[in-house]
């Protein structure tokens, strides 16, 4: 099934926003129905592929066939950049500035390495497409010249399973749970489970480092690879004979987060682990987002270990949108700080928040499932968790890929809503989460619109965690313009505190600007160099990653 | 205090042959007393330094003073080459082909950054010096012009130490014991315990990817590390915001593993852990080497996790390396599946190795390495182990760095002992194994001196893990030439079999042939676009990891 071109997900599980939720918004952040509906996909002007007849042939031919080979609108159209915000907004005002001339659908490595020598023949570029779900624009290459999309779907096979050494070898265009269905039949597990996981694919997780919601147990998508083949302009680097090694640098981590700029990821092996017997899912309460940050980090550091481990902050619990089949149950919050639209119409004030809720799951046998979930749940309490028993637990597990279905709900109903993430140590984590809430607030107070600003964190380390916020507003006249200086605020305002630029969405061209400050001039220029030696024309998702030569 | 220059360690704490060893060597391997004695340092002709005036007069401004330049020939002397046995060997003949014309000795970053210019500025080449441990070449660089070693002993400092995020940051030159007793001094432990523990340095560690004995719980030193700094030619490279990110490829990681062919590490932030209330090491025999290997693989898979994992085969059970305080106690076998000197003689055959003995240590809180040890001890007794007690834990514990002492005492006696590593996935290991065995004792016996051939596990992951060879022979009359087609017999077999050219010791000069055939010409022209980026001049550890230009 294809995703919504418009939208996320598939348009049967559409998210309809409850009556309570489209007034709150009214009244706290003066959202204001949109004037104009989206268009439709037959109204949008796409123009006609640029694609010269000669490329087609030899694409074409690459691809074995020209089935395989679309240029189409309506397949254009649907691999015309991610899935952000900014993204959504365009696309549904029929905006296809990004659209490549052509869809490229290879078999297998050969054919890759085919449409690449075809694609530098020809001075196509190239922008590898799994599950076209980036938010960080992934899937927009800078460079203004015709490119080509090539859509890995058909690349979906489970290569080889070792059961021995407990690893498998994917094709990149494996969609999540096709590949968890292909390991189970074998009684094996990935582990992978990111907000995306119904639609992202395995060398999408590789390209961009991605980290999964169990990643506390199972890690991260990155933690998992074990080897990655990669056809470049160049020709192919195969990695990883060991699960460690003292040969040099790590080749793999190279290839990992590299986002198409490199090369085309065609087959990752990567660390299966037996399906887990036992689930056990449950929430605690603590007072305040500082006291559940101090209990996870002391699971974090000290154990047992969870296996998936998160904590809303005071906003995000009262939304409720840690559980998203409750939202507009609970009373509402005021924007961070700021008089609600209520407020200033002379109304009462909402109640303020009264403390985090923190999801903590176990998986594993049914022993040390016990073990470790008895001696964590001693240390939540000791560190001033209450149990909230097993619901809100079911109610996020339930509705843990629910929230992106909303996003397209509350766009139509006129609110902006989007999500950004970042990471660091854990002594940086508090300043790091009150200067992004800060940069959010400011910026789109003064612009006319105060959001509210909720976070959680989803991923915990021994040295540090993510954050993860979501920041719904009204729309503004020009959404996309609108959110603009709020996102860049917000990217300062990360590297100003010390964390990392994306924890686990990456650079895309949205983050890249920031991408090159962390990683700084020199890092930045080794990078380049890399590019340089394996995609000399700079053909590869030119723009993404870095700056386009 | 300075290592003995001829060989390993403190020359107070030589260890001498037993005689029942002594005879055994001789009776087994066909080991005959050396006709010469080795030169003294006072014999060997150093020649004078090659570093014309000027030059000396900049690295002497450069390092704040010309006490921090040394010139003189037991300096120079003690900078030459590392501690592999071919090492050894040819530094006991009096063969300083690889003296250093300079020894420099810089206080921190901004002078290493200095010592760079001026080494630019003269056309010297650099070999940065941490502990001189290395048994790869990493310390002989391939071009033949003047060249200085950048000794980091001054820069041995603990630069910061955050207790909440469970990070510190150390510098380069700091040995192992000295960076154990500062953060022990705030109670926490690196718990990295390598076999050169107590000579090598915090940055050789991070540019060879060692691994130390209690990587089972504690993981290898690039998994520890959080941040590097790095002095290039070029300027610095600052790495390390948050544990995990999303931003690009892992600049770390290319880091680590570089071997001074990038630039000079100038600080490591790593992850630290509270000291362990609790040890616990216990032995266990196993019938085979494969039913130990199977043993260690569930742990290492299944959990739980002991913090020291490590199995020594048939033939180093027996001879009772595991145990080197009781070296000698055993009744010795013979060379592998071939006649012993002494059967050749006509004499009896000595009795065959009857098993295996595997150390598996748990380190922690009381409580969680009783859980631990109890659960660990089930599952080694279900996988047919049989405890053996406190008594093979404390014996190893006690001789784990005395090993590298009876090499000198070997060679002085007239044999050859090398050692030599590697890993692969879990169904590769028992064809591996074989097949280094196989290439060291054919190559060796072909050439007169049939060997034993010892090994252990000692290094375990989910997917697969280390074997370390010890390889005894008698020395041949030119003891290098005689070794070298046996190690390259052994990588060639490594490759062949799956391999990684070395797991923990790194690649050097030794491995650079092997490491470019398992990176893949275009892995390795990858890594060369950054080296020319971050070391356009080539001055940094010429021919080291890769060929010099």
């Amino acid at each position: 099934m294809d995703m919504l071109w418009s939208g996320w997900g598939d348009p049967a599980r559409a998210q309809p926003l409850p009556d309570t939720v489209a007034g709150l918004l009214r009244d706290l952040l003066g959202v204001q129905p949109r004037g104009t509906r989206p268009v439709t996909l037959a109204e949008i002007p796409v123009p006609p592929s640029s694609l010269p007849p000669a490329a087609l042939r030899s694409l074409s031919a690459a691809v074995g066939g020209g089935e395989h080979v679309r240029t189409d609108a309506e397949t254009r159209i649907r691999h015309t950049r991610g899935k952000s915000t900014p993204d959504l907004l365009r696309i549904r005002d029929g905006d296809v500035d990004d659209v490549p001339a052509a869809v490229v659908l290879p078999a297998g490595h050969d054919e890759v390495l085919a449409v690449l020598r075809t694609c530098a023949q020809h001075h196509l570029a190239l922008v590898p497409f799994g599950g076209g779900t980036s938010v960080v624009g992934g899937l927009t290459p800078g460079r203004r010249s015709a490119f080509v999309a090539l859509d890995l779907r058909r690349m979906d096979r489970l290569l080889a399973l070792d059961p021995v050494s407990r690893t498998a070898t994917l094709q990149p265009g494996l969609r999540a749970p096709q590949a968890e269905e292909l390991l189970a039949a074998h009684g094996f597990t990935l582990g992978h489970f990111p907000q995306s996981y119904e639609w992202a694919t395995i060398g999408g997780f590789a390209a961009t480092r991605s980290s999964g919601q169990a990643s506390a147990g199972y890690g991260r998508f990155d933690e998992m690879v074990l080897g990655l083949t990669l056809a470049t302009p160049e020709g192919t680097l195969d990695t990883g004979r060991a699960p460690r090694s003292a040969a040099g640098p790590d080749l793999r981590q190279l290839i990992l987060g590299s986002e198409g700029a490199f090369g085309v990821i065609t087959s990752v092996t990567v660390r299966i682990r037996p399906v887990p017997q036992f689930r056990r899912y449950e929430g605690w309460h603590f007072a305040s987002f500082a006291d559940g940050t101090a209990a996870l980090r002391r699971l974090a550091q000290d154990g047992p270990r969870p296996t998936v481990l998160r904590l809303s902050d005071e906003t995000e619990t009262l939304v409720g949108l840690a559980q998203p089949d409750a939202l507009g149950t609970s009373p509402a919050p005021r924007p961070d700080g700021l008089p609600s639209a209520r407020e200033a119409d002379g109304s009462s004030s909402p109640p303020r928040p009264d403390g985090c809720t923190a999801v903590a799951g176990f998986e594993g046998t049914e022993e040390d499932t016990a073990y470790r979930r008895d001696r964590a749940a001693e240390i939540l309490r000791d560190c001033g968790g209450t149990p909230l028993g097993a619901e809100p637990g079911r109610r996020w597990a339930h509705g843990r890929y629910t929230t992106p279905y909303l996003r397209d709900s509350l766009l139509d109903a006129g609110a902006f809503v989007e999500t950004l993430e970042t990471a660091a140590f854990w002594s940086r984590v508090p300043g790091l989460y009150a200067a992004v809430r800060e940069a959010l607030t400011a910026t789109l107070t003064e612009a006319g619109t105060p959001p509210l600003v909720m976070c959680h964190i989803s991923h915990v380390y021994e040295n540090g965690a993510s954050l993860y916020f979501t920041v719904v507003s009204a729309q503004g006249d020009e959404p996309v313009a609108h959110w603009t200086p709020a996102k860049h605020a917000a990217n300062d305002a990360i590297l100003a505190a010390g964390g990392t630029i994306s924890h686990h969405h990456g650079v895309g061209t949205d983050h890249r600007d920031w991408y090159v400050r962390e990683a700084g001039a020199l890092g930045a220029d080794a990078l380049r160099a890399v590019k340089r030696r394996l995609d000399p024309a700079g053909l590869l998702n030119p723009g993404v990653l870095l700056p386009a030569d």
